[in-house]
């Protein structure tokens, strides 16, 4: 089935929108949140239980997969779907920003990167063309166009400059790109300054792609400015193709933004929290190891639905991270994931019943009523 | 329901028992092998999968429990089985085998023991007594006395008054227990002396205790020691009590041990391998990380019916190992301890069917075909 995308719904006071993404490995319900599967596993997950969780769409990333265990690899072996036993829609990036951050083991120039691997050491050139190649070899089912991620701070020559490179590489990746079954996304750049967001959604929506991504947030940048970008350029976009938010964020990050209009999300929050003994909940974050918790015959969260809420307690969640055991890991990646997957739920359910603004309002103030943040 | 068991068949040319255990928490069939939980988990595993994977009942360690989280916790939280979320029967050793393995930070008396523990160094005194306490508190349905695990070599002195001590031991166990719902089990000791084994079973025996292990094997001796010990010590056990070898061991000690007439067997060794990635097959070992698997299709094991060689590739596994993923963990313990279970059903099957001779010379066959052996 060719990629397909559709507005089901928006809603009135705000920009949220309910959706449906249409893939080769099926269908996937729009406001998604992405785990993240960065070396062709999200982490203590098997992809049974993922899908059990909720899980439609799952991110992969294409820098580590190049360098392990290599892209031809799973092509050969069938294809990352197979390879990982994950049958549903991957979206995979381009391995631009794992590229950027390595900060002086990287070396930029017009044709691409250059850059060492984190591993071994070894040399590698990452060019636009490669970046599809690669993501064509994997079979995913979204592809990221490779992009400079404009660092913050920047000066406005700084992330202009920055911007021609990402808008002349993404022109060259859609002239690279050779599968038309894998649809390919433009990805906005232009930092924090919204004349130069403003003129890439331009130049990237000429070029036509399948969808569109706001880039280079949450790279240290205020909380404001961030929210600032997504309110004034989500709008920009075509109305009829997704928009992705990369790398996006807390559940309080989530719920504005569906507000903005972003149909997409992904952040290593949730499993990365977890296997560090954070776990979410509705009321107050939940720090596993604390002594508090040595005798609670409670769950983590009492209105929680998952598996490990459903039959174990704190006391016995923080013993097992207290002895290293790897269940922890696997306990707690369920709930969070969980956590993330059952809030893009409610979301969902808010918009299609014309209740955005209300559940927005709801959220809030249970969060500033508990005077607590959940994890940042 | 009371513990019961019942020898359902017993194999005309070798000692080889079909049986039945009954527990307060369900049934096993025996020979059983226990998947071990040390920490309150069998490591990696959800209790469901395990009990997909065939577990009937699985050994939870006593000294690990009383220092982390404390038996008086999960005794308030509701038991063993509740805390860990396993409902089948557990099987609790004494603490013995681990205490006596802090060597220098332990100290042996007719009392008892006084440690320090590896956690935190803190001192503790296990008698008799409180390893049956503790047991209790902890309520698994089979409790283990504490004992002195002879060490190898011995003098027959010494071996003689470890016995004597672990005789008295017994007989203290016996008086402390209070719950007659915990079957409690008596430990053969004697080192390598068949008299000494000899008069151990006659004064446990005299005891009458619910079941009985052989202790003081897999200490360092030679294989033809232990199955000498074995062999010999075995049959002059009573014929309507399970009989249990503890911390046995390969799948080749297994088979054998069953034809002598054990019922019982635990062992790290599935668990631990796939941590390792040390893969248990029928015909040869897989040592995952090797280059040779970097590119194979197959599954660990052909003619394996596990979720793992159902559903991924030995490339996967290798890569998910060298990635230092969690999965690989999980997916390699699912196999080996498949792998180990499905060997009990057939051995189960080959008693059943009268044909436990012509399943052993088949077993042995097939692996020296190979010129291989299993894992050391």
């Amino acid at each position: 089935m060719a990629f397909n995308f559709e507005v089901l719904k928006q809603d009135a006071a705000t920009g949220a929108r309910l959706g449906k993404i249409v893939t080769a490995h099926g269908e996937v319900s729009t406001p998604v949140f992405m785990p993240v599967g960065t070396q062709a596993t999200v982490k203590a997950m098997l992809p049974e239980t993922l899908k059990e969780l909720g899980a439609g769409m799952i991110l992969s990333n294409t820098y580590h997969l190049y360098l392990r265990p290599g892209h031809q690899l799973i092509r050969d072996l069938g294809g990352l779907h197979r390879f990982m036993h994950w049958e549903g829609p991957i979206l995979t990036d381009s391995g631009g920003f794992q590229v950027f951050s390595l900060g002086a083991l990287r070396k930029i120039s017009p044709e691409g990167v250059l850059f060492q691997s984190h591993i071994d050491g070894s040399r590698h050139f990452l060019s636009p063309e490669l970046a599809v190649s690669i993501q064509e070899a994997l079979g995913s089912d979204i592809m990221m166009c490779l992009d400079e991620c404009t660092p913050y701070p920047a000066t406005h020559r700084q992330a202009e400059d920055s911007l021609e490179l990402t808008l002349q590489w993404a022109d060259r990746s859609r002239a690279a790109r050779r599968r038309s079954v894998q649809a390919l996304f433009g990805i906005v750049q232009g930092g924090m300054y919204l004349d130069l967001r403003k003129k890439s959604v331009e130049a990237l929506t000429a070029m036509a792609f399948d969808g569109y991504a706001l880039g280079g947030v949450s790279v240290g940048e205020p909380k404001d400015s961030m929210m600032a970008v997504v309110a004034e350029t989500a709008p920009l976009l075509p109305y009829d193709r997704p928009r992705y938010l990369m790398g996006v964020g807390t559940p309080e990050d989530i719920v504005r933004c569906v507000g903005h209009g972003i149909d997409m999300f992904d952040c290593v929050m949730p499993t990365r929290s977890a296997r560090n003994g954070l776990l979410f909940t509705n009321q107050e974050k939940v720090v596993i190891k604390h002594a508090r918790y040595r005798e609670d015959p409670l769950p983590i969260d009492s209105q929680c639905d998952c598996y490990t809420c459903r039959n174990y307690s704190r006391a016995y969640l923080r013993h097992l991270y207290m002895a290293g055991e790897i269940l922890a890991m696997i306990l707690n990646t369920i709930h969070n994931v969980r956590h993330y997957l059952a809030l893009m739920e409610r979301i969902r359910d808010a918009i299609r019943a014309d209740r955005y603004p209300a559940f927005q309002e709801h959220f809030f103030n249970t969060q500033r009523m508990t005077g607590k943040d959940t994890l940042a």
